[in-house]
């Protein structure tokens, strides 16, 4: 655990469950991407933790922002955004959003379907609109399902469609998946968008924007690729497809930018035998499934656990949340070890939990408030 | 949809999402109930829908409750109810939950391992306590996996233990799981309670409750049994088991007071084909798994979806929530088919959706406000 949270904790009487996170871990974080992709523009995934602290932070370092609704671009602006700072990236959006943020100044909105593209059309006539692509989503932890993007073909009609409504056709955009671990990932997907532009190119239509997504993975359990092996990949791709007249490069980072600088503090409830077998023990934290830690579904994500019993002997576990519901189990299948002195009252850390909890945190199942938030 | 909630949508410019609840028709489910066993303790399943007017109306019929946290004591005390019409029924608890209800009088807690006995032993001395068993959850739609319950052999040698540190072994409980459509998931699991009732009374211990949980189904898209034939299969087998000597019987419903009084409205976001393909239209709706919908998760509980354009033409779709998230896809394998003409705009109605909505909701996941509830 980083020095500052530890401290934290030591120093503050503070209640479980609770998420702490240091911003200044965040803008460590924002400028080695920067670092190591100087020309992309940083379009931070408000969705991984939208809390104000962190968007001043972002703010401050000239960062860009990808909302997903309207009140996340108005989350933004509260943090002293400027619209043009700010792309419209759910392929999904309300005709009342589209209406704010054209309104508002938002110039750069996003697509996959014809119906989509017609209401930008209509509600925000002249905008800059991008065509998301559907690409491969292996080698993700967290992937995307069929539910966003488009094929090549597709996107090429739509965007002709597009300048035809009066549209700005500028570029494509696609998403390998959240916790992406292999940089060839964004090679394939490159690819196709670079297909896209030669295509629109010959039928006149110059894209100027490729929007790679976010999905760079952070360290949880286990090693991950450095982000400079993706950040290479991307540059040797793009100097491939496009030699000197590289598109405007876009990423949207949520877990990268956020998710090492925050830790979730939990207390045990029970830890029991749960009968006369030889099974593992069960643990019960005051957090589970319902109460932020959604990313654990299908024990997708797999957090690292640090006890003050850590180096003592261990025993298998299962982990478990407080509430009534069955499927609020954690991690039954992913082989967790805690020490065997473990019990109720124990304070534990789950490290690297600053994305996608405290946003999925339920507003009060089985009684248990949202856990508290601290930015320091 | 019932015609009272119809009305007041009718007359009132409401926003979507939100959730419309006919308290009177949580007051028939118990009475129907009520009258299907008349000797029944009815202690709803406060986590299924904790909203006020739900509980004032329940404490007016001299309902009991089943609180799943210290929050949702206060929560049933605050509609005013006494701690004598309380169960903590949660197998884990907090040190801090137990002395709070203890302090204000609650009587009754439940347990599955000796830790968390002990900690009832220390924190509730005296109280009366019951052990609850693990049982089939076969033919339920939403099942309780292993996380609670405990084998007849432990449950024995827990309740003398329970004796010895000087609670009152009180009875025992299990769970069919949730949605159960099977009424001889009942038989079996009172067969289980009887025989701890048997091996108990040979060592001086006598039992007086068993507790049945809830597990009661509603209709969602298919046709389920009454609950007469539920109350009939539980009665006989009550009546085989211990003759005319009938312990306390406890029932903890949830779904079934309160699952078909409420709908929830939602907006269709988009209405897209998704590209060239011949596959299903995608319908996106306002509302998702993480606005509410969580059991839909591996699409275990199957809403019926009312339109404006019902007994038109459908075609098959997938349904998807607002989100960014790829995992946030409502329905895909389950066959739903909707009106062609559905577009973005139109409002449709998720029926029997009271129970086990308003509090999975997260608390603003991609910027998205929690849904409006009324209660009517």
């Amino acid at each position: 655990m980083n020095s500052k949270i530890s401290q934290f904790i030591a120093n503050n009487q503070i209640s479980t469950p609770c998420l702490i996170l240091d911003v200044d871990q965040v803008e460590r974080n924002y400028n080695q991407l920067h670092q190591a992709i100087p020309y992309g523009g940083i379009y931070y995934a408000v969705k991984a933790n939208p809390a104000l602290p962190i968007l001043k932070r972002l703010v401050a370092l000239n960062s860009f922002f990808d909302a997903a609704s309207w009140e996340e671009i108005q989350l933004c602006l509260d943090a002293g955004a400027k619209p043009s700072q700010i792309s419209f990236g759910n392929t999904v959006k309300k005709i009342s959003s589209i209406q704010s943020a054209y309104k508002i100044g938002v110039e750069m909105y996003v697509f996959d379907s014809i119906e989509e593209m017609q209401k930008i059309a209509k509600h925000a006539p002249g905008s800059k609109v991008y065509c998301r692509l559907i690409v491969d989503n292996l080698g993700a932890d967290w992937p995307l399902s069929g539910k966003f993007g488009t094929t090549v073909d597709h996107a090429v009609e739509l965007l002709i469609q597009a300048k035809n409504l009066g549209l700005d056709p500028y570029g494509v955009s696609f998403h390998v998946g959240s916790q992406q671990t292999d940089p060839k990932a964004y090679t394939a997907a490159i690819e196709k968008a670079a297909s896209c532009f030669t295509t629109l190119a010959a039928q006149g239509i110059e894209l100027r924007m490729i929007n790679l997504g976010g999905g760079f993975p952070i360290r949880y359990r286990e090693d991950v690729p450095e982000i400079e092996e993706f950040t290479t990949a991307i540059q040797q791709s793009l100097l491939h497809h496009f030699g000197n007249n590289i598109p405007r490069i876009i990423l949207e980072p949520g877990r990268f930018m956020v998710g090492n600088a925050g830790i979730v503090s939990t207390e045990v409830v029970l830890s029991s035998k749960r009968g006369k077998t030889n099974g593992p023990r069960w643990v019960y934290l005051d957090i589970g499934r319902f109460g932020g830690l959604a990313e654990t579904e299908g024990e997708a994500i797999r957090y690292q656990i640090e006890t003050s019993y850590d180096g003592s002997t261990t025993g298998p576990v299962v982990l478990a949340g407080p509430s009534c519901d069955g499927v609020d189990v954690i991690y039954q299948k992913s082989n967790y070890q805690l020490p065997l002195e473990l019990t109720a009252g124990d304070r534990i850390s789950l490290l690297s939990t600053g994305a996608y909890v405290s946003t999925y945190c339920s507003t009060r199942f089985n009684g248990f408030a949202p856990l508290e938030e601290y930015y320091i």
